[in-house]
């Protein structure tokens, strides 16, 4: 049997997850909260269940909640999307990821690939028989080098992606990326696959610039959202993708094939609570403190900050605290030995990163990171 | 954009339902309850929810439920399975079944796929630049031709895929065609892709024969299930793949990237019932009274039958009542004019099928069943 991902193996959120439970560390690895959703959310779902919807959703997603999506796109953006041919319902922003690109990479093709990237982008394009073309943006900015970007497009290229904001990068791009993004997309004619899963979550009373509201990103792009993140739920899987009707068209040949439906008690659920709710916008609010909380203290320990602009993670360098430890062997360490758990920046670049840097998330309850802090004193 | 599936239209499942509603026919096409499931299971979902169990699962499952699994499997089979390493938990048997193809068949492979054949198996097979070899077995039997197949296969060959209970043949293989194909893979080193989602809807007191129950063939077969089918809540797109653990690592490495994890309170809430309920052992008494009702009534309304063995569908050949028309036709026509939905025959087949029959659902309450049969009176 040849593997299809050869170079694969778990995936460092299972792995440093796994690591925590296991040494009884704070656990602020993978990218999931630890309080409550919201009741109404829950009794949403409960509500949904009882009054017997538990049968297959249409392909594309619930009508209702299709309609909320672009309600919900309308209050964002002043635009009209349409939920019969351009929104899909997915079992999670990762599917939404997968089925885009196996939908219009065929084996041979080229896909723009910007690292540090999220940990599914490369190997999805791998399973394709494509090839993922990565292209270092570097520490501590993680901007993106559009002049370097374009030398390595090929006849072969038909894709980038971009994670906006970014994790790892904790960056939010300025409309200047998005306007040279489009440049790019337009001279090589490109698809652009826009990871906007954290669009919610900019601080500092920042905008998010998503590819749907460029007038020249968005008939060119799929975007990628996640129920997830927002609503604090990041089990219940239920994310959608927004492309125009010819990419949607294709992406739904994938769908219907790859899952063919999504839960349907939490699809009716969130379709009720998009109707009651616009909790998103108390996001960043709920967020920024936070991160200052857990800025403040990290720094006290003696970790650099690279200030997080967006997303619900704190980059932190810790070349004063251990300098000769790379950052895999350092976020071991630091369970271990510290009991927080965090997440090492290489695997989320081809060649691994030279920079001593991790990743901690601060979607947690204020006495979680204040614990976590606590600990993290020792290191001072 | 060249699209990966350029023939694949909108599933006839889709169609079917959607042309349902709109005529206000009864709806006996695509398979689904209409029935509530089980409060017990609801229940458990709502405290799942509220117990707070809304974050992530671990990538392969939650450990309660594939624990759960294991005992499900003994006790069905008499023998062990290792969760940790031999089933995965999935977001439904589609992706189960797209997950394992993908897992192993690289661009040039060759799967071998027997008609009529689920629609999914062979558009996730051209997606992955793999050939779907597709072999008839011919109506109204629907046995495999086991020196047929045997010609068919090629050096390129890797896979072959089952479904046992057959959708939309309606049989149950006997042993001798489990031996035939131990045989088969054995000879061409071959792996197997069992989809069993009907394992527990076998009739008249036969027993269903699982290739995780044969000697040769479970070491080297994914085996795939769905809760949706055994616990009637289709919507909750939760199923399983049992496989030894050289194969489930594979699929695993994409599982990770397809969709990572399983919505969690379905997953919670099916771990707490599978400990309560043994619900499955009583589908065959549930159904076949409904089947034997649906076979009544549909061979006093003038049409032959193809006696159902398994799964919760009967098919019937029409042609004494129009002989005229095509498949796909007389599902629309009777939808329209008769105010029934069935489903075609024809779609499940490379080059559509010639018989004259359409397949009919009978997972549904009695008074659907007296009611649709009553519409279906004016036929004779
Ligand atoms: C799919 S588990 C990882 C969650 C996440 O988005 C992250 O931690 O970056
Ligand atoms: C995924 S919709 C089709 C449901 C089903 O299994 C069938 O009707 O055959």
């Amino acid at each position: 049997l040849a593997s299809k991902l050869p170079d694969v193996g778990t995936t460092i959120f299972t792995l440093m997850s796994a690591l925590a439970a296991e040494h009884q560390a704070i656990n602020l690895s993978q990218g999931f909260p630890d309080y409550p959703c919201d009741p109404d959310l829950l009794n949403a779902l409960a509500e949904a269940a009882r009054a017997g919807h538990n049968q297959y959703a249409p392909m594309a997603g619930l009508p209702a909640l299709r309609d909320a999506i672009a309600a919900k796109l309308h209050a964002q953006h002043g635009l009209e999307f349409d939920p019969a041919t351009e929104i899909t319902v997915t079992a999670g922003a990762t599917q939404a990821l997968y089925t885009a690109i196996a939908a219009v990479l065929h084996p041979g093709d080229e896909a723009i690939v910007l690292d540090p990237s999220y940990d599914s982008y490369a190997p999805a394009i791998q399973a394709q028989g494509a090839k993922a073309v990565r292209i270092a943006m570097p520490a501590p900015d993680f901007r993106p080098d559009w002049a370097l970007i374009a030398r390595q497009i090929t006849p072969r290229t038909r894709l980038i992606l971009i994670n906006n904001p970014n994790n790892p990068a904790t960056s939010n791009l300025p409309a200047a990326d998005l306007d040279a993004l489009a440049d790019l997309a337009e001279a090589h004619d490109l698809l652009v696959l826009a990871d906007e899963v954290y669009e919610h979550l900019v601080f500092d009373g920042q905008p998010h610039r998503s590819v749907l509201a460029h007038s020249r990103l968005r008939d060119r792009s799929f975007a990628v959202y996640s129920f997830g993140k927002t609503f604090h739920a990041t089990g219940w899987k239920v994310g959608y993708c927004v492309a125009p009707a010819r990419l949607t068209n294709e992406f739904r040949k994938l769908h219907q094939f790859l899952v063919f439906a999504v839960n349907s008690p939490a699809q009716h659920a969130l379709a009720a609570y998009l109707r009651l709710s616009q909790s998103w916008q108390s996001l960043p609010a709920f967020f920024q403190p936070r991160r200052d909380l857990l800025a403040a203290g990290l720094e006290a320990a003696g970790f650099r900050l690279i200030p997080s602009a967006a997303t619900y993670f704190q980059l932190a360098d810790y070349s004063a605290i251990r300098p000769d430890l790379e950052d895999v062997d350092f976020a071991r360490w630091l369970t271990i030995e510290h009991k927080v758990a965090s997440i090492p920046l290489s695997p989320f670049s081809e060649h691994g990163s030279r920079e001593r840097i991790v990743r901690f998330c601060f979607a947690k309850q204020h006495a979680t990171l204040e614990a976590a802090l606590e600990k993290l004193k020792a290191l001072g």
